[in-house]
């Protein structure tokens, strides 16, 4: 399948990522009530610790919930292992426990059969999916619905930004924070969907068969979503790093020329990452920045990605991953692969 | 630095590697009255939370703790971002929380400081090191020696198996289980240290530029490890995956014929990496499985790394990493490289 074809590759992925303002503004506007509520019940909880819990795309979300939490919150943050308390069969003891899962079908019998057991062992169990009638929420004390409407692509693109402004739109609510920042994500998402640097990448990418993505703090989801989209559509090698734990052995493996790309938001983030920037100049990387392009001086050899200016740290992701999801689209077209439908992938994956 | 000048390459990393079954026995015998008092104080503790922080080899110390911890004393377990608690200054409640900072050095900033302000919060903070003298026990209330022994070699062998037979003398002491099963290790290691199968393998990958590593609850952390050794020492691209996460996505960018290393213990984590070999047989990529060699019939195209039987899954880990870790100076060696000294990195690396 060519783009010429009757059936253009990833014009599903393409009109999905395209419909993220409509689908992020829509959210807002439909489901705040809902999620306030939700955060309410939290508010007056005495919950001590959370657990999240979820796979792939949506696990990303969960590692930008923590964040949120960890930050705004101050509460302990885990990522659990759904096939510990599935196959291991665990006696476990989750009093005070948040647990939250995200998923966008609400099907996957590992997330639904660890939800039950975190249930039993005395968490609140909370479902963050995009699937009102999931068997999944039919588990859960709580669901949210992120409302991002029916998804055709493999490669998910809108609803992992719903997802992340749900969570974002939760815990500000738990927090008793004002959700109006959030009113400013479709205008600068929108801004981001179609940058001629884009296309300009894809085709300086054209040959790479791995590249790396690093962030910090709130863009280290970035640079893992961005890396499972690049894998997903283009097949090529892409590994997402901390700029911290780059440092800590990977960075050996990065050689001269070697594409990189540097998720920096504005903010402290943005600075930790400061230190991996010169470090990969003197290795001589092929860097490209998404977001603060300060961080170097005017560079030609840097491409970058800006970031509309003006945006809360915490909400940067979910602006910064749209033109990496056009990067992963346009890049699986020039290899004449289509996004839509990547090989040996469905849409719901079920695992045990 | 060749393998024929007066400072062969690699020398202090096969020191170290083969030097495992001493270290592990002698910790066994010194450090177990230390563990055991540590575990008593835990076990008389109201903790009901456990959060790990470390990074690098550490970090994936840290994951098989976790894994541990959630299967045998069921309690909920999250890794700690040392970034998002030092970064972001968040205020944070860390009342019946045990924070466990595992490092070879303990002299990390991020980590010490990180340590601190979970203290101020109220956890209990134990320091796991293979340094008695070092900034992070001074931070901890609590602190176990892995006494590893000085390592030399850039690529971390030794202090990484004393670090995960340190966690399971105090998890499983902390539960009150006999701590007898560990005296089969160091035989268990001495097995694997010279296998033929692993000059073998080096062989058939020594023009890879990538390769994957699979693994699946006990076994999860090995493959992270083993990517990291083959990263840090052959620079080549090593990507880790959970079975789990593999199918979410990744599978994708499996080529026929990749590379891919499939760890799987006896026991639940290697049946419930069954089906994942087989979507890798379909595939046809270039399999090699490590540990449970029945999980396919035998097959010629498969490499085959066994493992001694009858150990527990919980202790596989320490073992099945050892020839990996073989793997990786071998490629290393091959590739006309140092695995002592490997491009851009340090023996003691700080990240703030």
């Amino acid at each position: 399948v060519t783009e010429d074809s009757p059936s253009p590759a990833g014009r599903f992925m393409a009109a999905e990522i395209a419909e993220q303002p409509a689908v992020l503004a829509r959210q807002f506007a439909s489901q705040r009530a809902e999620i306030q509520e939700v955060a309410d019940f939290l508010r007056n909880g005495n919950h001590r610790f959370v657990l999240l819990a979820a796979r792939g795309t949506s696990d990303h979300a969960a590692l930008y919930a923590k964040y949120l939490i960890e930050t705004k919150l101050g509460l302990p943050v885990g990522l659990a292992s759904p096939s510990t308390l599935t196959a291991y069969g665990s006696t476990l003891d989750f009093q005070h426990v948040l647990w939250v899962a995200v998923s966008q079908s609400g099907s996957s019998p590992d997330l639904i059969e660890s939800t039950q057991r975190a249930s039993a062992a005395g968490a609140t169990t909370l479902a963050v999916t995009n699937a009102p009638n999931s068997p999944l929420r039919a588990a859960s004390d709580l669901h949210i619905d992120i409302a991002g409407g029916q998804e055709t692509s493999v490669a998910a693109t809108k609803t992992y930004t719903a997802q992340l402004q749900a969570l974002w739109l939760l815990i500000s609510a738990w927090r008793g924070a004002d959700l109006g920042p959030a009113e400013a994500i479709p205008e600068a998402v929108q801004e981001l969907l179609h940058l001629p640097q884009v296309e300009q990448l894809a085709d300086r990418y054209r040959s790479t068969d791995r590249l790396v993505t690093v962030g910090r703090g709130f863009s280290y989801p970035t640079a893992r979503e961005a890396a499972l989209k690049l894998m997903e559509t283009t097949y090529l090698s892409a590994q997402a790093f901390s700029g911290a734990d780059l440092m800590h052995g990977p960075f050996a493996m990065i050689e001269e020329g070697a594409p990189v790309i540097v998720i920096a938001p504005e903010g402290i983030g943005g600075s930790l990452l400061r230190p991996v920037v010169e470090r990969l100049l003197e290795r001589n990387a092929d860097m490209c920045i998404v977001g603060n392009t300060r961080l170097t001086e005017p560079n030609k050899s840097v491409a970058a990605i800006p970031q509309p200016p003006g945006l809360d740290e915490s909400l940067s992701p979910i602006v910064q991953i749209v033109p990496l999801q056009q990067l992963a689209l346009k890049m699986a077209l020039t290899r004449h692969l289509d996004p839509d439908q990547p090989r040996g992938l469905r849409k719901v994956t079920e695992t045990h």
